[in-house]
């Protein structure tokens, strides 16, 4: 395997930031790339052992292209997850007034974020959008705008300086960035996992998705990601990108995942990888009767029913 | 073992003739007992063999004595069942013309089978209740009363005749009996069988009896009985008699018995045995994805998912 790890470039966006509070990226080449599905294409044909992408953002959801691209093509799989608040500096060039500044640019993802702070603060300035966070700092460095809404942590790259930092509209804004690598064994669970699937429905009926939810509920698996996307066939069919609570290894999702497997057209399973930011402490209960030991109580005890020995 | 079948006695009764329809009836001792417990005890203490007696009633629902009795004490297990068609004649003595009878009697099960025809036919006749339907052929034979609803088969029994046959409120009453015996290895699935259980619920929660339910619904398992019984543990506390479609070594059973296992209080198997009164053939076909191959494929698959062979 390569020892490198691609990601959604350009250098100095909230992706790099993110992808190098995980310890192995230490050790590994750390490769830019265009975008996301180039990104996962370098995984597909093998130029890099993983890809570190994007995948779900607290204030505007699931992110389309990514679940999109592990829904289709060759199998991939998610062997951890990232969690980075995000929080905007407003970069400029050295000794710019926030009264001087015109235009403002930034990644189209971030006009949400710092909508009302614009508003409030500069309230006549002109929108312009770039390829990425970065990019705009760049722009900003080459004097294309006047100011760049990114990361801190760009500002010294871009030889510009933060005129305001802490930028956010909604409070805890979090995106969550996955590590993408072909299959593989999953890693050893860790007390606090999460196995993420992709379901088709085998038929559209009243009910439907509430079957499938019922195959998680019944045996007591929480859900953390329910995101509908198209399947491509025509307006109303979608399949489900479902995050859920637990280890493939666990009983009570191992059973559940075999549920799913029987109800739908087709499952695709995503990994089953550490939870960022908890540990295994901070996990809900459980309700009673799905821990692994109850599971295997139950089993020997039909196995006596059978057997007559009851 | 002893070679004898206790049974809900006395002689003659709609029970008797069920008992009888079972091949294995005829190379058995049958000895009349005088009561459902009495017969059970006969199987529970080893005099008996097994114990036939009524469950189920298709115009009075569950026959609570039985059921109790199977619910409590020392677990016993149902081996059989049989369906018989409840239709009843007067019998009176030889020569006696409607217009002289004044007063009737029968089991008080038989009451409200026989109402609308004793309105419309004896609207002036006394009712007595008997300890059984024979014993009510017995009475009028000693001419203690003028008439008994009961098997027209009682008639030669007691030296009487049936002024009228075939008389029944509900079309197609029917009455289920049952030969328990104790717990051994089922027999084995006939492609139309019916798996019994007893539960209890851990906790008394909103949604806990449809919890219950799930268990069976989310393995496409159908049911067939629903009875709830008092737990003896004050009002408003029962416990849940239900028979479900298909063996336990169907995979999808099996399962749901898991399930139930795991959430339930306590779960007591009743057996597996053949359904009476239908063939293989008119069984309902199964939901997609609940056949035992579809759950072998499922957990195969979940194994390769486990091992990254995906």
């Amino acid at each position: 395997m390569p020892a490198s790890y691609a990601y959604l470039g350009p250098e100095g966006t909230f992706t790099e930031v993110a992808l190098r509070t995980l310890p192995e990226s230490a050790t590994r080449e750390l490769v830019p790339m265009v975008s996301v599905p180039a990104a996962l294409d370098a995984v597909r044909n093998g130029e890099a052992e993983a890809a570190f992408v994007p995948i779900e953002n607290s204030v505007e959801g699931g992110i389309t292209t990514t679940l999109d691209e592990l829904v289709a093509g060759e199998p991939l799989m998610i062997y951890r997850e990232v969690l980075l608040s995000i929080t905007f500096a407003l970069l400029v060039r050295p000794d710019t007034k926030l009264s001087e500044i015109k235009t403002v640019t930034a990644h189209p993802a971030a006009q949400p974020q710092v909508r009302n702070w614009l508003k409030a603060n500069l309230p006549d300035a002109v929108w312009e959008s770039a390829a990425s966070n970065a990019d705009g700092a760049r722009l900003v460095q080459e004097g294309r705008y006047d100011a760049a809404f990114a990361g801190e942590f760009a500002a010294a790259r871009y030889g510009l300086e933060a005129l305001e930092t802490g930028i956010h509209d909604a409070e805890n804004a979090q995106t969550r960035f996955v590590l993408v690598g072909r299959p593989a064994r999953p890693a050893a669970p860790t007390g606090a996992d999460k196995t993420s699937v992709v379901l088709w429905q085998r038929d559209d009926h009243p009910g439907g998705l509430r079957d499938l939810l019922g195959e998680f509920a019944v045996r007591g698996v929480n859900l953390m990601l329910l995101q509908s996307r198209p399947t491509g066939a025509g307006i109303g069919n979608y399949c489900f990108c479902i995050d859920a609570e637990g280890h493939i290894s666990d009983r009570r999702v191992a059973e559940a995942l075999m549920g799913l497997k029987r109800i739908c057209l087709q499952v695709r399973f995503l990994g089953s990888y550490p939870r960022a930011g908890i540990t295994p402490d901070e996990v809900r209960v459980q309700p009673a009767g799905t821990s692994d030991g109850e599971f295997m109580e139950a089993a020997d005890w039909v196995a006596r029913c059978q057997d007559g020995r009851f």
